[in-house]
């Protein structure tokens, strides 16, 4: 939303063009990381893989660690579904879903929460944290429809149960990537429908 | 308990000192990586740390995987606590309380276990998959348990269930370690004894 805006303003012809060809260095990063994750991925390598210059590629991302930041960032944004209607669990449930069709970006996700806990992580860091906070009062604010409309019991703490379906939803897409037989997502995250009833 | 049988099976003297050798190292890693976590921990600095030579940690743990790997297992193995009548959710709480006096190795942890949805760490990914495994079928057993005696509904899948909760500490365990005044892991995972009552 924020790059959108940024266009819309009508910049001079050359910043345009910018904002384009990193539009579409994001949206071939984003294919070659759904279809092979960041195992190895160097800024060489990517920028081999997408055939764009080591230099173009650095011009855009200043560190591989921007660029898997800005390649998920991108991911996730292009995937959003406002749908302000759909209960919490419901809702994650969905993200899940569409997750199925891009392991690579499930493994590139898990990644980029495990390098936040890294101290000279920071940009990552901060990047998880806010997408953690925003993902979880997007829920809480569903949670208290839910409980207003009276099918959710009022005394769940709403802030309690956004942080537990956030927690479930990834750690069982991890589990799911590491054994697609045994694990599923949905069957399991239903399960928080017993007092989390989807719908309002 | 691996390593116990194969110390009981009465070695050599060469060899048990080689066995207590590693377990002094392994008990200074521990202590290190809780301190510290996995932060830039190279085998070398490692050995620095612990005042041990590089020639000497190698001779113990061929690559920085496997170091990582064996410190997470030696460490869990110390904290198992063998209770087969708690209830599931409450199982994996108390696991959660005493992750909290060890930050840097629950931080190993989530390394582990985005490091096994790599390509190129065969190993970890056996360790984290059986390590999943292992929880989940216990935790199965703690849930059918719980279904025999009528606390818990019949109609839950022990299996799903099972890989929800592991799913829900894991992630929230994450959570917390990034916004620790946000979220509280025991909470979170309470609400699921709404419908996965702990005790039989």
């Amino acid at each position: 939303m924020a790059d959108d805006s940024v266009e819309r303003r009508g910049p001079a012809r050359p910043y345009r063009k910018g904002v384009e060809r990193r539009r579409q260095i994001l949206d071939r990063a984003i294919e070659l990381f759904a279809e092979h994750g960041v195992d190895g991925a160097s800024m060489r390598s990517v920028g081999d893989a997408i055939g764009v210059s080591h230099a173009a590629l650095r011009h855009y991302f200043t560190s591989r660690e921007e660029l898997l930041i800005e390649v998920y960032r991108e991911h996730e944004q292009r995937l959003l579904v406002e749908d302000e209607d759909t209960g919490a669990v419901e809702d994650i449930a969905r993200s899940a879903d569409r997750n199925r069709e891009v392991p690579g970006l499930v493994q590139l996700y898990a990644t980029l929460t495990a390098d936040a806990l890294q101290e000279q992580r920071a940009a990552t860091r901060e990047f998880v944290n806010a997408r953690f906070r925003r993902v979880r009062e997007d829920l809480v604010r569903r949670i208290e429809r839910s409980q207003a409309a009276g099918t959710t019991p009022a005394d769940i703490d709403a802030s309690d149960a956004a942080s537990l379906i956030v927690a479930a939803s990834d750690g069982l897409q991890v589990q799911w990537l590491l054994d697609p037989g045994t694990v599923d997502v949905r069957r399991s995250l239903e399960l928080l429908e017993r007092f989390l009833p989807s719908g309002s």
